[in-house]
């Protein structure tokens, strides 16, 4: 494999060597007697700085090398002259790839807005920012890969179109090749899907959990990493239409086992992140500061990246029941205040700024809050029995939440009793009969079984610092838009 | 983490501890003095066997041990007494989890046809094939993304669904949130994608392509694995409806530069099965000598499973171009005595015919066919100038054809100049304006790159030596066909 800008930063045995690196130009310095070209090949966020005496490159190729432009430098790598970097490259040779008008070009050296460079998502990686956010990405979903595998979970792919419609998890996107103005109807009028590619109704996935228990129940540890879908017409810095979501599932785990998992499997990657992105984090937390800066002191960010991601490194995460975290927003400043929107008391779904009080006041690090009451839960939760709540039921239900994020984290143990499943989903509403094949697991070989979902934009945002979800992934999707 | 039966069998250092398996029963031989039960947790194709002394356990709990059921088993590790396994469980203790009436559980331990396990693709995985290919597709993933970060590339996500509808590489499944029966109307009557939940016509991807060269062209070198779809109605061993596709992208490389990676990538790949999958690949290989034996010999495979394997790891692949592979099949004898279906001559789409002969006949290895007719191939691949055919045009295009699969690598150098591409697009009936994203690579700083793509479930046919596609996915989808 051919050697990149980061392998010349890195090792010093290139010294002295005569190499051509090909890359693109971020700056160029120009006196009478030298320029300096900063040269980046997306491999690291470090640019390597090329020096071109007078008189080596002609003058009118050399007035091609603009910003952006993509070049062919080649000569000797010498140990630097000049501050800031350690090594240089004294330029021979320089062939022009591909140029970039200044005058069209749109990233020029100047501080662009995120929401500019959100209108040009496909030029956005060749920026700093992008560029780091997007190596982060990649090393963290490298990082799931690596711990799954590591830890003897098998890599599982539950179906993107699904013909499943039962779990309610949101609304759906219809996935379909009938006539959109004509289609095919019964003789009722309604629309007759046994016409559509697939003989029924089809949508994109909301979750992979349901297959993913099949696969458990048979494999024992799976985990899926792929993308899922909400059609929800929310505007939100916190949601897409389109992202991806990790759910491992695993046979024989219960409540605890499965809180354990969260918490080694989420600082597992965190710590990934942090050793093998020390630069772009740095980066990217100067850039936070920078942003933060005309901030009033209330909103800025409690403290600085790096120091952040360590200190839930360093923290056990506070294990607390639902109904313990009800006492203490009781007790608390802000509801006695009545400074909280949203009345507190038992049986509420929390909201945000329950959770943030919880996370960022109280306790002041990452919260697992378990045993919610049954009623604001999934259907396919275990019911808590051992634990017994005088206010109502509960399920053996977790979801972790991080600070400035919020839940990141749902998960839960099963419902492995097949009557008691059948029996909650008629509570809820949902035809046991249109599910027999998810009751099949329960039917046979049950088993004590637990997972989670984590939706990995909300964990790329919380380890990149970035404000908001669209900037994390490389096309979002969301109301009104699908660019690119 | 807890131990899996995977850990009990490789680890002597297990033996004499007092330990609890929780797993699934595949058979239980019962004699007045003693019970066998072959165990198994889904971590490894072996069964660990409990050995249950008469007394032990209740009568009426051993009843509910049949195969498929789930239990707890707790006892010594010992060395085994019988011949086939080096450890086996004395159980002091037994609880069963879940039961599987014999009656009902349509497992029972006897042969089934991949036909009748395809209609219960939700309890297949339980089955020793079936959790054999899932273990092999899951190292073969892990392969794919250990390959590509440890050489420097980024895992990226293109968008899976797509507003883009230029690639032209197949039929595409519409994605709309529009009410099915009464789509809102402009008033030319044409159906009013205004108000569906994009605001415009949606499609799921055909291709991660496109969007993967603005990562490249960043990044420097990216790679995409996603699921990928087309609506063909394809009925066939080698279609499903949605796939996944592994697509990595390079700045900087040219078309040797592109084989030399693709043959490395799905040598590392194999070779990483081969090394991590042993005991599910020889079952895998005893599996199909099996299924093979009625067969008459000439369509029997010409080799056993892993020797197929070792060969391709072996050999360097044969590089030809399609003028020369043209040429081998002009003068073969299936051409000359007009065994061929379809013509042969400088021009066609080869077709599969044409292929295995090339691979399994002629050359007996696989084969990297190189510089096509520019008039059968898409419209982003650079045309070829140093290498002038006579003939016509070509294209630095690159397909790797695998015995027994065919094309399993499609790939190419990309057109880097932007006037040669603008005037492609026109001539292939592509409006420019509508891809004036993509084009913009070209204008600002384009660089020399290339990338191919791979079918991951045709890899995975590969490998396991599996005959239909349908049986290496979970939960296939095919035309009248999205089940679970």
């Amino acid at each position: 494999m051919k050697y990149q800008i980061k392998d010349y930063l890195r090792h010093h045995g290139f010294v002295g060597q005569t190499i051509t690196v090909q890359a693109w130009v971020r700056t160029k310095r120009e006196s009478k007697s030298v320029s300096f070209i900063a040269l980046n090949d997306g491999s690291t966020l470090n640019n390597l700085q090329a020096v071109v005496d007078a008189g080596v490159v002609a003058e009118d190729i050399l007035k091609l090398v603009t910003t952006g432009s993509c070049i062919a430098a080649t000569g000797e790598l010498i140990e630097s002259q000049g501050t800031g970097q350690s090594v240089e490259l004294k330029v021979t040779a320089l062939e022009v790839y591909g140029t970039a008008d200044p005058d069209a070009y749109p990233l020029q050296p100047k501080r662009h807005s995120l929401e500019f460079l959100r209108e040009i998502a496909h030029l956005r990686p060749r920026t700093n920012t992008f560029s780091a956010i997007f190596r982060v990405r990649h090393t963290l979903g490298y990082a799931v890969h690596k711990y799954f595998n590591d830890n003897g979970f098998f890599y599982w792919n539950s179906p993107i179109i699904t013909g499943s419609d039962a779990e309610g998890a949101g609304e759906m996107f219809r996935v379909t090749t009938l006539d959109p103005k004509n289609p095919p109807l019964k003789e009722d009028g309604s629309v007759d899907y046994k016409e559509d590619f697939f003989a029924r109704e089809t949508n994109l996935t909301v979750s992979g959990q349901l297959e993913g228990e099949l696969a458990a129940l048979a494999l024992g540890k799976i985990y899926t990493f792929g993308p899922t879908f909400r059609a929800e017409n929310s505007n939100t810095t916190r949601h897409l239409a389109e992202f991806w979501m990790i759910e491992p599932e695993m046979a024989f785990f219960d409540l605890i086992d499965n809180m354990d998992l969260a918490e080694d499997f989420v600082k597992y990657v965190i710590r990934y992140a942090v050793e093998n992105c020390g630069d772009d984090l740095a980066f990217l937390e100067k850039r936070l500061l920078e942003e933060e800066k005309n901030k009033p002191q209330n909103e800025r960010s409690p403290m600085p990246l790096l120091e952040k991601l360590q200190f839930v490194l360093d923290n056990d995460f506070e294990r607390v029941t639902y109904t313990q975290a009800i006492e203490v927003l009781l007790q608390s400043k802000p509801h006695k205040e009545k400074k909280f929107q949203y009345p507190v008391e038992w049986g509420i779904d929390l909201q945000s700024e329950h959770e943030r009080y919880l996370v960022e006041k109280h306790f002041k690090k990452p919260v697992i809050l378990t045993h919610y009451p049954r009623a604001i839960k999934a259907f396919y939760m275990k019911e808590e029995t051992e634990q017994v709540n005088e206010k109502g039921p509960t399920v053996r239900a977790m979801d972790v939440l991080f600070p400035g994020i919020g839940e990141i984290i749902g998960g839960s143990q099963r419902e492995d009793n097949l009557d008691k499943l059948v029996a909650r989903m008629k509570e809820v509403g949902i035809e046991p009969e249109s599910m027999d094949w998810f009751l099949d697991t329960r039917r046979f070989g049950s088993a004590p079984h637990s997972g989670f979902g984590l939706g990995f934009e909300r964990l790329i945002l919380f380890v990149t610092g970035m404000g908001n979800i669209r900037d994390v992934i490389p096309f979002p999707r969301f109301p009104k838009s699908a660019e690119f």
